[in-house]
């Protein structure tokens, strides 16, 4: 008999097939398992796949006596309270680094398309303005990519590829993050100084309660009316509702978002908006990342029911 | 008494502003100038300013008697019938490079978003579609940029900037022109090799008579049904009709084009497509690279009117 795996997070099928061929998937589709489960069907559980961003309760977890491993989709597991794991003896894996290129190369869609207006652009095309001539005040030339300052926030495995890939376009990179890092670019001890210091905010810190709300309206006010802010790490990181009343006041200049305070809604404030640049958590959604992060779950799955360690743990 | 100088192309007056500081300009707004000016007030005019990709025919040299500098504005200079103003004693001098950061960036733009499918993204935020989990098929897992083989076509300025940009994001780059270059880039003695090799072909090669409709029926075809195209040279370059059926057949994937045959039109069979992201040829059109021209223009209009060699002249 196959081992159960019980599914908590909602995700699309085709990112279990490679699961579901060596495990007996239990599909919680998102909801609290036991509205979809029986008290009975649940107690032998042993394990469980996440999106690592989603909360999962301690009620959640009083509903699951048996389980000993909560293994993430992904890089995070903001959504998994280690303390509470620790207590029930439960350990945590990841898929650490697994989509750092496909999400720091979505990082730089967004912040492209964001500072050289692509929307307006193609819509101006399509719209017919261009070939009628029409005024076009979101058209005027805006600054470039050359010697643009770009601070990165955060310098993980996804910090360190958009640093590499900004390089590139012969901007000037510099970057905070709690420790100094061995890497080629100037680093600013507080995100209140790279914040004052560059034209771009590149986020790609780890969220987590100390990061909460960290980029406020004091910050976004320190990166002034030329700066964009990209956020491709976790909504939590942004004071959404500060974000909104710096773009629709011109505090900043634009911003590109791949994720929400409250996914999957991105309020009609923010979507109303021109100077943005929206996309659905789409950041790991490559065909190479998603093999990347079923490698990791198969592997950390493996290992558990071999009674080893995780071969990607959550330190 | 300040120089004359004929603006031949409609550009923004914002564009013209550094050079009417210096020089007494008579702005032709993309009409024949026979059109605006009378024949006696084009008569001295020595020198004009052009967009470069605009044709200037015979008739319209035959208006200008004293004619003898061409001045482009920007890198191109396709527009310019070099045998007859060699002809008739005119020099031709243009912006070398000057814009090439800030298209090399535009056709990075083009390529992800194109590939990320970033437009019909975008609109699945805003139109609530990912809110009310409505079924997504353009949001369906596609390749990412690790290990994609990008070809690029023409190695000058633009050529060797796309390179370097398409290295960092992890890619295999390797690329086609009339010789081989010293660029740590795998070379390919045809287009067509090029073609079958590639997912994503990025176009930066020089127009003219030699490479019109180069990318035709046949290249598209050998690109295949994952195959990317991105052009930010001149429409010229590409068999319009043939990759609007391309892109309607499916025989490639996608496009993100700046250029376009017959500009400012793009037609509707382009504009009506999902599978496109289309800009108004806004490749140069950065704050920098709007400066960067602008010295250019100066400098030859500078050096012909104190009666030197251009600064800048085309070979």
């Amino acid at each position: 008999m196959r081992d159960q795996v019980l599914i908590y997070s909602r995700f699309p099928k085709a990112q279990m097939v490679r699961i579901g061929a060596r495990y007996d998937l239990m599909d919680g589709a998102g909801k609290p398992p036991i509205e979809t489960f029986t008290a009975g069907q649940l107690k032998p559980v042993r394990a469980m796949i996440t999106a690592g961003g989603q909360a999962i309760p301690p009620a959640v977890l009083d509903t699951l006596p048996s389980l000993r491993a909560i293994i993430c989709y992904g890089t995070g597991y903001d959504g998994v309270d280690l303390a509470e794991t620790n207590k029930r003896g439960i350990v945590v894996g990841n898929s650490p680094a697994a989509n750092a290129a496909s999400v720091a190369d979505l990082a730089m869609t967004l912040m492209l398309a964001t500072t050289r207006r692509l929307l307006a652009a193609d819509d101006y095309v399509r719209s017919g303005g261009w070939s009628g001539a029409r005024p076009s005040p979101s058209m005027r030339p805006r600054p470039g990519m050359t010697g643009r300052k770009i601070g990165v926030y955060g310098m993980g495995e996804i910090g360190r590829k958009i640093a590499a890939r900004c390089a590139a376009f012969e901007s000037d990179v510099a970057y905070h993050s709690r420790s100094r890092h061995d890497v080629p670019y100037a680093y600013h001890d507080s995100l209140s100084s790279l914040a004052e210091w560059a034209d771009i905010l590149m986020i790609a810190v780890r969220a987590g309660a100390d990061t909460r709300h960290i980029i406020n309206a004091d910050i976004l006010k320190k990166l002034g009316p030329q700066g964009t802010v990209v956020n491709i790490s976790r909504g939590s990181v942004i004071d959404q509702a500060a974000l909104v009343a710096a773009l629709e006041g011109n505090v900043i200049a634009g911003a590109g978002l791949d994720v929400y305070e409250r996914e999957p809604h991105a309020p009609d404030a923010l979507t109303k908006l021109a100077n943005v640049v929206l996309t659905p958590h789409i950041g790991g959604h490559t065909i190479e990342a998603h093999a990347a992060m079923q490698d990791c779950v198969l592997a950390n799955l493996d290992a558990f029911f071999a009674g080893k360690l995780l071969r990607y743990p959550v330190k």
